[in-house]
């Protein structure tokens, strides 16, 4: 093991205890509690379920590293110039998780001056762990995982639902197109389906225009597991908020949804 | 417990008797194989497993109710006359199945001139079962459960894939009204999406022509909890072959997309 891997094996041991301990907490909390709920100013749900597991993160990373950056979905950021961030979303999929879904999860993630070095996204009810490092792999519930790029016959891919082309414009025609050409598709509308496709049971996974936090993991997971990541486009709205679009999958599946949406992006009329 | 009730009850409770060696089956043959995958002539997917399942299926019901009727998808029927009908998807979701995708499920349903008596969605990996019976209630895990009928706020609908409306006729203006309609969906392609909203996760489901093994048991699990069931069209293909078209959930919820839809299936164009 290299100087460097060593290094990133230490952060990478850290992040899995992270999600070993709010694994804990979580289901803990679910069988001590229904999770008491607000809506928020953007219509999404938020949990005190969320505020516990990302003030556990936030407490657990400030201490083992003072200097590192925090970004999370439901605080404000934490040394926002450090070149280290970890980028937590405390519960990917709260609408699940209020109606008794098991597919939400926990998603920690690591970048280096932009950069991911460590993925985890942990779905506690499903005792199923996607977790990865720069040049040390992804695994699935600890087992090295790698993905066949076989020819994607009978998988099927994983898109954003309708809501999501509405949010910030009215992009339906992207949703149409999408739907058009690849019709099997599965709807989650959480981070189970980005677990979907990078444990290869799906071919491909479409976001559009999500937060960082959803996202922030993914990109290595994919790629350590020999599969491509995408960027189709990056949106800039108000107060230095960014929503991202992205594809990735199996690799020939992720060129051929880019030389099929990259225009179609570029074509849409945006806010 | 009236008399109907007492015979009811042990028709149950055979039935989950099937579910559970069912599931010892599957969960034994995943352990030790690889599904071993066949294309069918409609392009869906079959494995060694549904035909395994199948057969276990047929070889109990036959050997405690000689005389009943038994339709399953992979076998042809047996007793066709009989009052009384199995009727049974021994893997509902193979393309998950064979991805690695915990989804799938096994559903066993009894009809009884037709109408549901008794119906199982079960989810082995998952660990996650639906049963129920005429006048004895749902229950999910073995414990009793009734749909509260509140505002469906935040709660998703489960809707056919952009795919299942060019099944049998080109009816891509149906899956645009349903995603405008309801733009906050989930699409699952597979009996979970039934269990989902069975046990109150997402407030609906919409079934576009499937077979009568894929919606036997969720008539009779929906209405024991207290949801609506209603059939949106019914087609008569060749060889005596029908699909179906449903809507099943919450009251208030179904009651709004049969408004929504029934028109729309009228003056659909069909084969």
């Amino acid at each position: 093991m290299t100087h460097t891997n060593k290094f990133v094996h230490s952060l990478f041991e850290f992040a899995n205890g992270l999600a070993d301990s709010a694994r804990v907490l979580i289901l803990n909390h679910l069988k001590k509690n229904k999770a008491k709920i607000t809506v928020k100013p953007d219509q999404s749900l938020v949990s005190d379920l969320d505020y516990k597991v990302e003030l556990h993160y936030r407490e657990q990373i400030s201490q083992r590293f003072p200097n590192h950056g925090i970004v999370g979905e439901e605080f404000q950021d934490r040394n926002p110039t450090s070149d280290w961030k970890w980028i937590i979303d405390p519960i990917d999929g709260t609408q699940e998780l209020v109606n008794r879904s098991p597919f939400f999860g926990t998603i920690i993630a690591l970048h280096y001056c932009g950069r991911p070095i460590v993925g985890i996204i942990d779905h506690p009810i499903l005792n199923l762990r996607c977790s990865g490092a720069f040049q040390l792999g992804t695994y699935i519930n600890n087992n090295r995982f790698r993905l066949k790029n076989t020819a994607p016959t009978n998988k099927a891919v994983v898109i954003p639902a309708r809501a999501d082309f509405r949010k910030h414009a009215e992009e339906d025609a992207l949703f149409a197109s999408i739907t058009a050409q690849y019709d099997n598709h599965r709807i989650f509308r959480n981070c189970y389906g980005h677990t979907s496709t990078i444990m290869g049971s799906t071919s491909l996974t479409i976001e559009h225009d999500v937060r960082l936090w959803d996202i922030a993991a993914s990109r290595v997971l994919v790629e350590e597991a020999g599969g491509k990541y995408a960027v189709l486009r990056c949106l800039e709205l108000a107060q230095d908020n960014k929503v991202y679009s992205i594809a990735f999958g199996l690799p020939s599946v992720v060129d051929q949804v880019v030389k099929l949406l990259k225009p179609l992006y570029t074509k849409s009329k945006i806010v």
